[in-house]
């Protein structure tokens, strides 16, 4: 079923509520917790994945774990407890740092919940405000009726908004230059195949979930007219280091033409 | 456990013995049969798969039709029924039409279940024979410590014999010219995951099982030494088609001068 009220991953009620991506797309689960812990078990489970939602979810739960009472012993425990749970996101370590940082440079009578909730929630706010920037570009990307594949999965699942590559998709769709998605299914862990493809799905974009091999018959036929992709790193000298497949959709793109682009926010 | 006894198909006792792939590698679950429509449905339900292996199933089960007595409606029907299972598979469409032009060659008086068996015998026998030609290849192909990249599966479990890529990449190995295989996993039916990793295994070659993206970054870091794959077909022109997966291989193997071969028979 359609429907644009989707989501990830939201602040309610005094917790955070957010889908069981390890779930999709067979059940839309939902977690409601205030406990630190439990958030930072769903970062290690991959229930939350995705490495700007991560960061948003790790800020999330340092301002939950003061929520009971401020204690810099425990502020500090549970951001090291919170780095710990997937160290290859570097949104994790942006979050926390920004969050520490922020603890550091008030005065102690000033360190509260509310103070690092809203810290969090401008963390939460700015990642989502990145992705409507960097879908704002669709309009240099998309001709009419563009035939666009995709790998991995880079939408709401996987940032605080509505995506990086997917959120280029989004905006070039609904502007009527997107006509068709292609998702590579994304092997080993079929990010696109059970992620991707539940996002198209709520989305009303026409999409099929492809094998990668596909991608390579697809790309040499002409049948594609642009590949994007997220990117979980950009080094300085514009070098990008992404999810296992996206250096050989590269590699096809240049053999047979085909423009290739990298969407991905500056913190990376 | 290693063990160079371990075969795919073959005629013992008056019918045929043969393994279902369909539960490899799980467990080795061998069928018997003197039944040609459960060879039919064998192939159908793809617990005999690999074009020639299909041919040679075929053969057999053609023969084994004429068991009760000799009717040459019947033997055609039989005909009939077989070509309907796998209609991509050239072999099976080459054996079937050598089995029928020695039918119509002989007298009638002369047809018979043995006769007919006897020519089952001997396409299998030229299946082996034409899997050890094509191995024969390996001292061109490997240098010292060689590691290969293989894609589906082109072993005993797609041949009548040792097998075409997998064949040379065995002979290599007991020559001492191949140090490990990289299998891509070969997505969507994961024959590499499933049948490759069991032969590899059972012949005692080291070896991984990759996803294919992984096989990108192996070639474009200098991880692979030569890239050996089967064909489905080859035109006369040179173009082959293959599983799904071997064009991306190619490509790859261009961008990055790996050598890249094909190995097949001229039967296809």
């Amino acid at each position: 079923m359609r429907s644009d009220d989707y989501f990830s991953l939201k602040f309610e009620g005094g917790g955070l509520v957010y889908i069981d991506q390890t779930r999709l797309p067979a059940s839309e689960h939902f977690i409601h917790t205030e406990d630190y812990k439990r958030v930072a078990e769903s970062i290690k489970r991959l229930e939350i994945r995705g490495a700007p939602l991560i960061g948003v979810a790790a800020a999330y739960a340092l301002a939950l774990s003061q929520k009971q009472g401020y204690s810099k012993k425990h502020f500090y425990k549970v951001a090291d407890t919170l780095a710990s749970t997937r160290p290859t996101a570097v949104n994790l370590f942006n979050a926390l740092s920004r969050m520490k940082k922020l603890h550091d440079d008030l005065p102690p009578a000033e360190r509260s919940y509310e103070v690092f909730l809203n810290e969090a929630i401008a963390i939460h706010r700015e990642d989502e405000e990145m992705c409507e920037a960097i879908a704002a570009n669709w309009s240099k990307i998309f001709k009419a009726n563009s035939v666009v594949l995709t790998h991995c999965n880079t939408g709401k699942l996987a940032t605080g908004g509505i995506g990086t590559a997917f959120g280029v998709i989004r905006r070039g769709f609904e502007a009527g230059k997107v006509s068709f998605v292609y998702a590579d299914e994304t092997r080993p862990l079929f990010q696109g195949l059970r992620l991707t493809s539940y996002e198209l799905g709520k989305t009303g974009i026409p999409f099929k979930v492809i094998t990668e091999s596909t991608a390579g018959v697809l790309i040499r036929d002409g049948k594609i007219d642009v590949v994007i992709t997220g990117a979980d790193r950009i080094a300085s000298n514009g070098d990008s280091a992404n999810k296992l497949g996206t250096f050989t959709l590269s590699v096809l793109c240049k053999a047979y033409g085909v423009p290739f682009y990298i969407a991905a926010p500056s913190t990376t």
